[in-house]
């Protein structure tokens, strides 16, 4: 893990209005996001093979997102 | 918005077997990561609050990302 770094989480939590963040609480959406980023490229990878391609476009990680989030707020 | 470097995006989505991966795809999949890291923090700072907390902590963090993502599956 540790892909995505704790400056990005950090400035994204002060963006949604954070005064102070514990460095386990920078560290657990770290997490979490990075686990949802594997799941959502893991269905979008077998949506580009089904589709008999190799490269991953952008409409792969929408439908992605969309079953595995439900999430149609998400605007994508 | 584009908190999280591309490269961080790519790193993951190699991780989770992808062979080729569209500009547009790596884009897509950011947003929709800083979309819902807005949401996990802004509820996450909720609770704090609703703690008499200034600092968010682990405990918010999973707090939030369970009730906005019903994803008991990421194990936090």
């Amino acid at each position: 893990m540790a892909d995505i770094s704790i400056s990005a989480i950090d400035r994204i939590m002060r963006k949604a209005g954070a005064e102070r963040v514990s460095e386990e609480g920078a560290t657990t959406l770290r997490e979490v996001l990075e686990t949802l980023a594997l799941d959502i490229s893991r269905e979008a990878i077998a949506l580009a093979k089904h589709a008999g391609r190799k490269t991953v476009n952008a409409e792969d990680i929408k439908l992605a997102s969309r079953k595995l989030l439900a999430l149609t707020k998400l605007g994508v």
